[in-house]
């Protein structure tokens, strides 16, 4: 997609002769746009851990390049290189694709001589991450009609009001992003479009980086805090929740970012379609109840008390929270199957039920 | 309630001969507290608005010192004293409290010749505040036997858990609070409680204002984000959702801090009592349906994008949005009586229901 009209990824191999990844460190988005570079997969780790880079594809594509790294730094010692696999996954617990990656990785570069392993990860590194915007690409294809759909239904030109939650655009993918895949493709096919942002505390990934994506792109949309989608939908103002996911159970729970659950909530009491676009890497196949078994991961209390913004031209940091107050900081939630009124994948849209996921992968069948 | 160990109550008359009112400004709060003295209608209107009081019984209190003050300046005009009447009930449209103490005001005021018009709106504003303040003791006897309860259930003493929504503590009334006078009860009783505080966005009153409460009176409480309190109830981490509400219809439908909604809707998906603590000044008697008649506040965007903290010793502002997206600031929500497990008054606990209402307020019967 777009920065300042040129086009990125948000990962790619460095140029030059030494193994390399360069990324987009969000951390500093929307203030300032700073591409880094990871020279091994202990930078690669770092980068994911601290949130350097986010969002289900993207992780998988930077630890898909982390497994290169990998690669290059174990010089055909596999238990070694299952060891920095381990460490890898092990960075962020409920991120999907990030296992996905790294087994897929394990999987290419074990299958064949040490000598080659460096080749083949690369190769399977720049695979994964093309896959990724492909997979992004398609689930735009597929959600358009159903926008198409609604603005067909509204008066005069009136745009599809589609509320979103944290940032499943392209910085969380390779590129296109899942949930605003079907936004951009809507938005370039001429089709008005204004998206509600969740800012998404405690990182305001909302307000940083999809209001920083959208209007990048051009799109019409309105921060508004968390606690605001359920108004909005009470009031009509909603015509579609659209989100992304860290993690889908084969059943259709949707493990995303803590409070997608009430935004479902509030769409099922209020009649309001909502729709979670993933590629198909972020499945868990092996997990049934998304509730009882995800593993939801608590980050430190000071990603609540501290909040980073502008001061003039400076980023500073601020606490708000009283001081002395002890602060839990829970990073995802799981919105139930029931909830979901559908999953849009790079294979078409289907119910977001054991039936409806094994309906379009049926090479997944149990 | 005591602040450092010393007893205040949030609004009263200063001392001295002039007219003149003190209130605590909760701006300032947590990082410094300190006393206004505001000594026209004009400079009430002012802190009402601009919210260096809120909270339905502080600003209703405050509107009552108001109203002295202005009866003050009107020297026995009533169109005048209309006129300003009008001014403050328009400072905060969805405040029925303020409307309520604003109207009793009139009523005093004008029973009677011009030249005591000062002394009755004195008297009648010192007897709203300790109303406020003796229907907030009540509505913790009334609602201790429902923690007493929860807490004997649980095992080895393991504290009851409240999640609770902005702050309807004891700086949104004269004193004690609504949805924690019945926490502050069961504290003093040695009732283990313990308190997740939403922080309250955007304006963070729960982070700032309950957390500070809380800490002031030494019960155990927590921080989270606006967006944890779903995955808490599903985790079972809540035993009870306790709010305020800033005006509630006679058929039970709650207005209040934007998004109480949203946890209703939780509490209700997850079996967890939702209950909400009112004075009955905080009735609106005329409204049927909540949620289509209910005006709801829109503020400025900027109380979105600009967030104040504490960096080193000093109160700073700093952006935390997309620099140019625009930002949209609904104050309130409606949350619809079907998810209100009960409602706390000063008379009792009744249902969030018409019957429920007017078995406890026969007197309001339509």
């Amino acid at each position: 997609m777009r920065v300042a009209g040129r086009h990125y990824t948000t990962v790619w191999a460095a140029g030059g002769d030494e193994p390399g990844v360069e990324i987009i460190d969000q951390r500093k988005l929307p203030f300032s746009f700073e591409v880094e570079t990871l020279r091994s997969v202990g930078e690669v780790a770092t980068a994911i851990r601290d949130m350097h880079v986010r969002g289900a594809g993207c992780i998988g594509a930077t630890a898909g390049y982390g497994m290169w790294l990998a690669a290059c730094e174990c010089r055909g010692e596999e238990a070694e290189l299952r060891g920095l696999a381990a460490d890898l996954v092990a960075t962020r617990p409920t991120a999907a694709n990030l296992r996905w990656a790294v087994e897929r990785q394990l999987a290419a570069i074990l299958d064949g001589p040490a000598e080659g392993w460096a080749g083949r990860a690369r190769a399977e590194a720049e695979a994964i991450a093309a896959e990724d915007a492909e997979w992004c690409r398609r689930i735009g294809e597929h959600g358009l009609p159903m926008i198409r759909e609604i603005a067909a239904a509204k008066p005069g030109g009136a745009p599809v009001n589609v509320l979103t939650h944290c940032n499943a655009g392209w910085l969380a993918f390779a590129d296109w992003g899942s949930a605003t895949a079907p936004i951009y493709a809507a938005h370039r096919a001429g089709v008005p479009v204004h998206v509600w942002v969740d800012e998404t505390r405690p990182r305001n990934q909302g307000a940083r980086l999809t209001a920083w994506e959208l209007a990048n792109e051009g799109v019409p949309h309105t921060v508004v805090v968390d606690n605001a989608g359920g108004h909005l939908m009470q009031h009509g103002m909603v015509d579609l929740v659209l989100t992304g996911t860290d993690r889908t159970t084969y059943t259709g729970d949707v493990a995303n970012k803590i409070g997608t659950y009430l935004k479902a909530l509030a769409a099922k009491d209020n009649g309001v379609p909502f729709y979670v676009a993933l590629p198909s890497s972020t499945f868990d196949w092996e997990i049934r109840d998304g509730v009882g078994e995800i593993p939801i991961e608590e980050r430190g209390g000071e990603e609540v008390s501290v909040v980073g913004g502008l001061r003039g031209r400076a980023v500073t940091e601020v606490d708000i929270v009283n001081p002395g107050s002890a602060c839990a900081n829970y990073a995802f939630d799981v919105t139930p199957a029931r909830l979901v009124t559908g999953l849009i994948t790079e294979r078409g849209i289907c119910a977001a039920s054991e039936d409806g996921i094994s309906s379009l992968f049926p090479e997944r069948g149990r």
